[in-house]
């Protein structure tokens, strides 16, 4: 089939980069990342979650971050919610999107959370049940729908099983979150079938990880299916807890860079978001995991007393 | 189409890598890395360069190198070679195959050469004829298929006058090679379809950079028009001599992986090729450049005293 002419990419940078990077960083520096985002085109930020903060001590300063963003019209602001009392501090804070998540293998689920896939969903039930009371989205993130850390390779199967449950539960789209990396292009495709079979591809949106090198080879894969919104974190924000100092999301810059390279408009502009990678990278004191980024900024002319950040391949 | 069963693999890592390394590796190094490959099953290595020393110091040991070489049946042990007094030197090392070079880009091959691409090809058509003379085939290496550091988007018309000039001159097969890493799936696949006009699939081989991190997807856009030889370099050996620094050669680990994810057959054992590129990024002293390699090696229980070398994203 023909290529999506636009796709949509959710920056997932501030919430699932930032949770997965060792040190904490300020909630003005937060901020400064979701309005570079949003001025290099983003019309999509993840930006915190509403977890326990004895669990996600990065995140702890979600409200105060929520409540310094300046509001752009057309941008979608999403967080993360696990509960009902992660919701009711969510909805304080005006969020656009509520993200639930639940995984397609029953050991991730036992291990992360400490109850079976379908218990998860019951216990998010009234989550969803909230946010449509007043009229805000639902996201699910589907975790390990290719691979676990637990079980190895997760089938079709049991994908579609959690699709099912989403659909079910309410949940308006879905994310296939490749969550350890070890998708490559065929099981990639076969997950997101799995996936179309209770959400229409407009509704499904691709999340996969570079810990193995296949992110870019996994996204070109979904829009061969016809999959146009993208999960991505800018400067491949975020390592993988599976494998300690590998990679974790693909680069937001490597992904524009194949659409913008295909022709797929992003609206996103692609010197503005190596900005953004670029101010990041730097305040966590380490180079950019984006190539793209890196080759980009690598060949600017050195201007004196210009923060580049740490950059390297 | 359907993809391709199996898949060769031709690491350029001894050669194409290491010539872009910085420091100088002993030849003993060198050696070894040749073996680690074979011994991993690769089946083709681009082992050296008989260019003159002063122009390319790194490969100053080519004699050496081949003359070390416990070769086995069945690998095929290939040389580049500029000119007839590199041919003279090379032939004395009985190499299966010589590589010769042209570039798809005038401006390219006038700084890189000094001369016309015509002009190029006259100067290496005696070598093709000895080469011939004596059974062994040559390999085109066309480099800035897509695109140039001096003149931006190369069109395929460019890619096809470059394949007919070598086709014409005997040249047997060629490499559409994406020397700075610009490529995208659709600009590949266009000067892979400007190739085919004067070589069959089967003499036709895909050598991308991952500079911008979109070495998998163009592999995998390659492999959708039927391409099965695939250049690529352990550890992601050699950088981007126009934007240092940067990412250059793919590496095999994450090529590999693909292949064997889509269950395509390449005849390599992932985790010792996986020990080549500790082997020569340790023997280097920095990180390897794959991302599957890393996240591999992460993954092993650490050994008290094993050489795991330094290894990150």
């Amino acid at each position: 089939m023909a290529l999506p002419a636009k796709v949509n990419i959710i920056d997932v940078g501030p919430r699932d980069g930032l949770q997965n990077e060792k040190q904490l960083v300020p909630a003005q520096v937060k901020t400064e990342l979701v309005h570079l985002l949003q001025t290099a085109g983003l019309r999509e930020i993840e930006v915190t979650s509403f977890v326990s903060p004895k669990w996600v001590p990065q995140m702890a300063d979600n409200a105060q971050v929520m409540g310094q963003i300046q509001r752009r019209d057309g941008v979608r602001y999403s967080v993360l919610v696990p509960n009902m009392k992660g919701m009711e501090a969510a909805l304080l804070t005006q969020p656009d999107e509520i993200v639930v998540f639940a995984s397609a293998s029953e050991s991730f689920s036992q291990k992360n959370i400490n109850c079976s896939i379908a218990e998860s969903i019951e216990r998010f039930a009234p989550v969803v049940q909230a946010a449509h009371a007043q009229g805000i989205v639902v996201r699910g993130a589907m975790s390990c729908t290719v691979g676990c850390p637990y079980e190895g390779d997760i089938a079709p199967a049991q994908v579609e099983y959690l699709a099912r449950l989403l659909h079910d539960v309410g949940v308006d789209r879905v994310d296939v979150a490749d969550t350890i990396g070890v998708g490559t292009p065929l099981k990639i495709q076969r997950a997101l079938e799995a996936t179309f079979k209770h959400f229409g591809v407009d509704n499904v949106s691709g999340h996969f990880h570079d810990t193995y090198g296949q992110a870019i080879g996994n996204t070109l894969a979904a829009l061969e299916l016809g999959v146009w919104n993208f999960q991505s974190s800018v400067a491949g924000l975020g390592g993988c807890p599976y494998a300690k100092g590998a990679t974790g999301n693909v680069a937001t810059e490597d992904v524009v860079f194949m659409l913008h390279g295909m022709g797929i408009e992003t609206g996103i502009d692609l010197d503005r978001l190596v900005d953004a990678g670029l101010y990041i990278s730097a305040q966590l004191g380490r180079p950019s995991h984006s190539r793209a980024g890196t080759a980009i900024a690598k060949k600017r002319p050195v201007q004196e007393g210009a923060a580049t950040g740490q950059i390297c391949a």
